[in-house]
């Protein structure tokens, strides 16, 4: 079991340029966990407000904490102005990454003899590569995985159970994909003609960039005809849905159950957060973000924050949407404002009427 | 086949406490079937009033009919004022449960060594269980189902065909998990550095109580530290996905394509139906039922209903969500409203300037 | 490699009773593309006008436009009225529809004694097929795919990797499932008793027509009691879930995420876009089509197009949901009118005030 003193910890902080500093007691640190289950020799950190209380509860031997943050009595403080960072730093290297089960090349993964595979291979039981696959050198493939003709996985990959990679699809280097996902099934392409769908056959292909991670269970769509490009470094969530002939920039996050329709470009550095849609041919500007249920049916210019469906800015969706719930109080202001006026129209009238009967009496 | 006599149903029924009365002919009863599917021989049954019509057309022979429903003549009649309680214990002597194919433990399963199966094991071709994972007795394993490095689970568990059970983590007893599920993938945490994702090492685990039964293609992830938990007896629809670090409580229903964000707390007995999302770091009380595409961005308190995205009391959603197809009404009526206090104003105006005049000519 | 004449295309498409005519050289073609991706010997299309500019940049060597459209220089034209049926004929006959790999029956498939398989298999590796299943003649089966006891599969059924299809199921003729999708399995269908979930045995089946194609990682419940039945030629995109008892008519188009509950009815040629929700028992016409993230809680008439949450008329939508973004300016002028009609009212008041001390001053 690793074990780490803080000021060890503090000085690995520095090397990798993130300004750090001790107080109090110099411990010695076997883990990481959060403020509530963590127990003696553990360290914890906070970079949500919400959870002070858990600082104050918590039985961790020592805490990161952003700088604005009082320590509370009794725990040692690694002070860091990106907690979220030196966290992570700490569990890798304290916890360490995933270590794969040790298959080799297993008998029982079936490998047709045209596919060319790399060096140091792990294939599990039940992985089935195609005829003419290209896989890359230190690849990992879980039970299950199926790897489609002439489809190329770059080095160093690694595909959780039941991943598949249909036909000519291409992965690059160190693409992580967790079980379940599919990549590059077709897509939704179909002609219609009276009132079937004639299928157009999908003979394009998916690309997926390096160091791109996704989730389970999600679909990435090969294109009709070109290709479906999920840019290097992008992120995606579970459940994800990209339709066919979409282009992902690099370097995005999309959270759970998104979907983003057929021939849409999204530029770089893209947030979309849960159960966001993005309708077919919109183009998403870089670093664009989109909150939860976004509805997004038109071009989105880079560097806006949008949130709503239909998506609208921010603070526009924020203040408009406060005033749904005042609907109906807004409803009946209204009509008692159109009953106040014809009630002065009314007075207003019979002001007239009276005046003018004054004037018919006056002479 | 199974058959059953109506008196013997409802003597069944008072055995489980469920009050029954037979009315008209004793018939004897091969299966149960809707109203509308139903044939001689077969018990229907009504909970749901839009259905009346299907109860006038019915073939069955008999059907479970809640107290105020008249009974169509012709049909025996079982009253039970529980008429859902009713069908489903009828269905359970009249179907019974799934019975699964017997494997034993299929050559073409691969166990590692080290894991410990328990007695009467039930495991198919192509499933894959690595080292030190621990089966429980009476486990019944479908095709492609793979269980990761030191999981465990318990007795009685039946998962369908390409479950994936991540290394670590712990299924309770009778667990149900249907097809393509997967529990315990890595969630969605990355620590920003410049405009690059750097992965945190997610160390913590999923763990599923006893009695939980999972619906097809779900994610639950893993938690980045400690666990992410769902509660004895809770069920789950197709699709759903669930953050790092959430915890859900008993009990609790879902129905298909919620997004649970991460670090959520959910209560019991909680009631989400279809789409729903909920935002990281929420707290749901206890009995707390959120309608369809609800979009729940903050805490809510134990037994309310909410609706609407955002989500709000769900009578106040009612209300305010029928206003909406007004709006371009409302509108109007604003603007007419706008030209007639303008005129109004005008008209005092020009009445004051008339006085004004009068008064000028007065003297 | 296929190539072909453009002249030669004109031919095939008269053929299929797609009037074209060709405008310039008639050159050889040898693929299809897109405008963007399109280089020298291959044939672009036009369908969506917002590709004006990438027809104007094409590299392509001929492209199949609409009538309207005016042809660049230097690019060979087919005039066609249908240019993405004309364009799915090109790609047939330049790329033709997938080949399969050619597994016959493989050794590692696990294929039960008493299921009947019909000529010209081709199962996989890691392919189990249970007992009594019936496989029809010119099937495919990719790895992990699972056919569960009793089901019953058509002629020329291709189901991709790991699509499971649950016990007693059916799937018609020609069926394509893509991988990940799973038939049949139970539905979320509890008696609640107390506060806890009482399983109802799902002893239904689900029925897939001739001609339907399924995208990946779909899920399509079996009934509770009876059927439920995806009509003959629908189409659906990834990650459809479909609830137990629900009757999809035939040549619907279901795109990606969308969520049918259970008992729902659907009529024929309905057009779900993305992120849908419809809810239990409700009944949907002919010819329906809802845009997305549209959440229809109510039964929809034939021939209608409806949008929003909660779902409406397709024009009342777009001139509703246009309100919302104005909201906290109409909440402004709600108040900017009470303040003035409150002002009228007084100077009206005032005004007879004078008046009354006017008519007092009178005598």
């Amino acid at each position: 079991v690793a074990h780490l003193r803080l000021s060890q910890l503090c000085e690995l902080l520095k090397e990798a340029s993130l300004a750090a500093r001790l107080e109090g007691d110099d411990r010695v640190i076997r883990g990481v966990n959060t403020l509530s289950d963590a127990s003696d020799g553990e360290l914890g950190f906070l970079s949500n407000p919400k959870y002070l209380r858990s600082l104050e509860q918590t039985r961790a031997s020592a805490v990161i904490l952003p700088d604005q943050v009082p320590s509370p009595s009794g725990l040692s403080t690694i002070r860091c102005s990106d907690p979220y960072s030196a966290v992570t730093l700490a569990i890798v290297h304290l916890h360490g990454h995933r270590q794969h089960p040790k298959w080799g090349l297993s008998e029982r993964a079936t490998i047709h003899p045209s596919a060319k595979i790399g060096a140091n291979p792990c294939l599990a039981p039940g992985v089935t590569i195609a005829a003419d696959a290209v896989i890359g050198d230190d690849c990992v493939f879980y039970p299950g995985c199926y790897i489609g003709c002439s489809a190329r996985i770059g080095n160093g990959c690694v595909l959780f159970p039941n991943v598949v990679v249909y036909d000519g699809c291409v992965l690059g280097n160190r693409v992580t994909i967790h079980a379940g996902s599919v990549i590059g099934e077709d897509g939704l392409g179909y002609a219609p003609r009276s009132d079937r769908w004639v299928k157009i056959p999908q003979v394009g292909r998916a690309v997926i960039g390096d160091d791109v991670e996704i989730g389970a269970n999600c679909t990435i769509d090969r294109a009709t005809l070109g290709q479906t490009e999920i840019g290097a470094g992008t992120k995606f969530g579970n459940v994800i849905v990209i339709g066919h002939g979409t282009k992902v920039g690099p370097d995005c996050l999309f959270v759970g159950l998104v979907g983003v329709a057929g021939s849409v470009t999204v530029g770089k550095h893209v947030t979309l957060a849960g159960q966001v849609g993005i309708a077919g041919h919109c183009s998403i500007g870089d670093n664009v973000r989109a909150g939860a249920q976004s509805g997004i049916a038109g071009d989105i210019e880079e560097g806006s924050e949008v949130f709503g469906s239909p998506a609208m800015p921010i603070e526009n969706a924020r203040r408009s949407l406060a005033v749904v719930p005042k609907l109906p109080e807004l409803m009946r202001r209204l009509r008692d404002l159109e009953r106040e006026v014809k009630d002065l129209r009314k007075q207003l009238n019979d002001r007239a009427e009276c005046n003018l009967s004054d004037e018919r009496r006056a002479p």
